[in-house]
């Protein structure tokens, strides 16, 4: 039994990977990490759990942590792995990292966009970028996890194959993102209350939100040139869910046909990758509560681009439910054990 | 393994099922019926399903049915089960209904308030009610399970426990109960589109609804008198959940104490129903996605009265989640197999 | 032009009454009250006076204010207002508060459902209970107005006809309120953000809320004997809107068309209250933005109840739309001048 | 006094202007057409308007109805204002057309796209395209007004601007747009209830969807060269709104400061165009209700491209306010006469 201790197990992705992993068959959460409710009752916050998880929240201090646990996921603010990571540490628990710490390799980079001091820029190099269905040969042996981001993971994955096969301008990819307001966090802000939220839509960081680096770099690898977009999030009255609508000139004439074997090349195989049925597009409410990724595109002749669709759930595949798929790569299980829910909530 | 007929498989409670079942280690679904989309691919409907179910949907020929399943889900409109169910078919399958053609012990009272004739009369009195946590050892014998209504399953769980102890003034009860929009099914009416719907809340069927003479009948068993109440449904902007609010006269006076000790005495052993910590109200999200009914109670000095308050899903523990639960124990498996889920969404 | 100060501006209660007031035909806005948001403009908070309105939020200095305006509204918690008033300030402005600080009567059933030392207890007898329909007369006059509780409109103008007619029971009425989020107000609280809110209701306050011995006087009064209730709110995922379910036992056998009769004789003049046509139930999206009130009744034979319905919005009817109703009435001016508007959202 | 009459009065988009009109101090709604619910009082389909309304629904006969009203607006599906119209009608009555009927100059592209035969292509020529603020000189001595579409509207008014001042590449032009669900209609589709909208984003139409043409040919004017786009329409689970998010690559340098001066050029004078201030992103809440437009842009010098803003309520600016603002201009009324209301409807 793998022993789990999550640090911010309150926040959304947090208790969401504590659901997951309360029914994993080869994983228990032995620590609730959380600074904000130190000492209550798990239960007492999330009540879903009354009566199935017994725990008091602990606190965050990592060294007692590492002693009693095999992998630590780190459902925090941006900053926080980076600070109390280290190589004592490393040696005795796997790390999957929730936050943007460790996704960036261009330390400059992180530090620009976030507006951060790295807190150890020395592990960067090993840590691992957890796209699982990208790089997971190279999460296997990894000590540290970077788990991508929510709006990355669509919109790598609805991209993918067709920058890995040079189909399309690396300089003319534009990225318009949807997500439920599960991705703001559990913090009281204002901007987060219901009435703020519901009956509207807005864009928000446009040019400058920090998730544009990761889908550069990593669309960038499977390039294998520069890229550079445009992406913009849009904050959608509804709780879970990202959509991305990805726009992108054609280097050359192909058919649906043909794009569609480079799809299916990449993704056939991939159990939790989904490429939906010609003109069928993509919608955040069938892969709910799952770690499916649903993606398609359409060619426009008129205007010579491919409009690219994907949609996951934002704390499942954009998460947590990613997140134990790292943890089962990490410890050598069957890649979906937990994470094998039917999608859709409705 | 159990071969699984779903009659009405698109409607909202008969994609439930096969949902359930669908993760369920001793049963599968071979049999979607949909005479709305028959002949079409159950996953074009529910695209939830895509790549993990193949199927096209079936039509609803009863007798075909029969030999080739084990039991039968009738997740159809009132008063077609009882059109099609027969001697024959009982002997050779079990029937889970959904509808309400064989809740009501009374025929006259169904069809005065369903405004129906019934189509099998013979078979109401050997249909046993399958609210299982009241009727589970009635429920392993029988050959069908009139599987009780959403608002009902919550009301009378709630309630159960003090009517049959005497504890509430039989004719005091008033049951004021709040729905999301699933309970109102799939059917194309414009008073449940979107935009009819959100933001708004409205009382419907006061002093009519037909769910009222089964709660009556049921709480009358427990109490061992008639009961009669007032009960009000209300739609609610949300899709899943019934929150049920009840009033009642006491009987005698009575510590939270000792009212708290009646209420274990039922359910402590029940793991699907838990009555929550004093002062803690129950919330639809809490149970939502799962067989859970969260339960509790309030001793108001100043009237006099008890209110007492229970959630649940519609859709889970209000139709498909009880289905399976009445399955598994007429098919002798444990009452929890496959419709074990963590309860919350978020 | 009449000057109008506001404190509490930024809240949703003082947002809409800026709102309101900004098309009154005889009434301007000349201090936009926020403690939170001094300095900054009014059009930064709530966008949609962006062009429309110029003015910074200014602080809660009331001397000053009273100095510069003919009515103040404080849009505030509880126990501001009866902080800030005196003798000085009630000769120079009318003060219409929408705290509960002047509602109540008993200083002591206030200091104990409140929680709260009451800051002036010299200024409760004078005060007026602001509900228009029942109270005009005495507000015409009036220096200090009690708005009432949104919750408590809604309430008292639903069952105020039988009340007053003594065709109920006043120990047999039970009040089950649903209410939409803004009536939690705009503070930042993780029980109201849009992903705690949403896909769920809950009950609140269960035997304790703060409106019941408000509900409880003000129908006393109708009654001409005391009056006590249950009451139980509930929160629904949506923004506006209260409606409330009301039972109670009849005191004698009555039909549709007495009580019609009853309910017309008091409100068929009442250009804000609506009484229904038979058998149709109000429902909050049709007096959303609106001062109306929409109420029905219906009477049950079998349990020799009847249920009383009530809709209005909780921002307009239940607070702003009905302080500038009270403000129209205090200036002489007439009583619709301002809140004149069509109801209905969609 | 002018007399209107409304074709499709019981859709989301005629109930509008039912509603507009209902408060207008120069028109009155004098026919109320509704083929659904012909001989039906208007206010027992649309309740908001209870005792203030008290028409019953007439049919379409448009001889009749053009004898009796000076106005007729067509708020119905595509195709019925081409069949009913003609130059008799024309004579008697102003027409403003909802539907698309008359916006596409070239009647091979409304052919193509809508997939139906144009009715009457004799009209085209001299209908005019009713976007107020760009025609409002041609419209002043119309008879037959084509009022744009809700999509259009906002793409067009966002970008305006930049294609007339040639900013931006023709060619380059990506919309992609996320509308309320009240621009489905109120019809009774499964895919419009509540249970399949809520909790889920799609896109739809993409490549395909027809106000494409309508958008390339307006800012084809407007550029002075043929405009190509993507055009990409998303269904968001709120009811009313539509915001556009617009990409298009710069032609020169320009700074925050030009591109502002070139909006002002255009909109600093119109009252219902609001340039908002730099870095805030328009948002539909703040525009809800009214017939404002809130526009704004960033530039992204990464990439060398604008990203653009705009948002508008989809059944007020985007349907019926600006067909009663082309009634103002038609009868040289005050363009803003019973459209003046303040947005935000919290």
């Amino acid at each position: 039994m793998i022993k789990v201790g999550i640090i911010g197990s309150t926040g959304y992705a947090g208790a969401e990977i504590a659901k997951i992993i309360k029914n994993h068959p080869e994983a228990e959460v032995v620590w609730y990490g959380s600074r904000s409710y130190e000492g209550e009752k798990f239960s007492s916050i999330y009540k879903n759990f009354y009566e199935l998880v017994d725990d008091d929240c602990l606190g965050d201090d990592i060294e007692k942590l590492a002693d009693e646990v095999d992998v630590i996921f780190t459902a925090t603010p941006q900053g926080l792995c980076s600070q109390i990571v280290n190589e004592d540490i490393l040696k005795k628990v796997k790390i999957v990292d929730l936050s943007a710490d460790f996704r960036i390799k261009d330390v400059n980079t992180y530090e620009k966009w976030y507006g951060l001091k790295h807190g150890s820029p020395e592990f960067i190099e090993e840590a691992v970028y957890g796209l699982c269905e990208v790089n997971r040969d190279k999460v296997k042996n990894a000590r540290l996890v970077a788990n991508p981001g929510c709006y990355t993971s669509c919109s790598i994955l609805s991209i993918y194959p067709l920058a890995k096969e040079g189909l399309i301008d690396a300089k003319s990819i534009i990225v318009d993102a949807k997500s439920g307001t599960s991705g703001a966090g559990r913090g009281a802000k204002v901007a987060n209350l219901f009435c703020e939220v519901n009956e509207n839509i807005k864009a928000y960081g446009v040019t400058t939100h920090r998730h544009t680096p990761e889908i550069e770099e990593q669309l960038g690898y499977a390039a294998g040139e520069d890229v550079v977009i445009n992406f913009t999030p849009h904050l959608v009255p509804m709780q879970r869910g990202i959509l991305v609508t990805a726009y992108a000139n054609l280097t050359k004439d192909v058919t649906y046909d043909e794009v569609k074997k480079i799809y299916d090349k990449y993704y056939k195989d991939e159990k939790f990758i989904r490429v939906l049925d010609k003109d069928v597009c993509p919608e955040t409410r069938w892969v709910s509560g799952s770690n499916y990724v649903d993606v398609n595109f359409k060619i426009d002749e008129r205007t010579g681009r491919i409009v690219i669709m994907g949609a996951l759930d934002n704390l499942f595949k954009g998460a947590a439910g990613q997140a134990v798929q790292n943890m089962n790569i990490l410890f050598g299980l069957p890649e979906d054990m937990g994470i094998d829910l039917i999608p859709g909530v409705l």
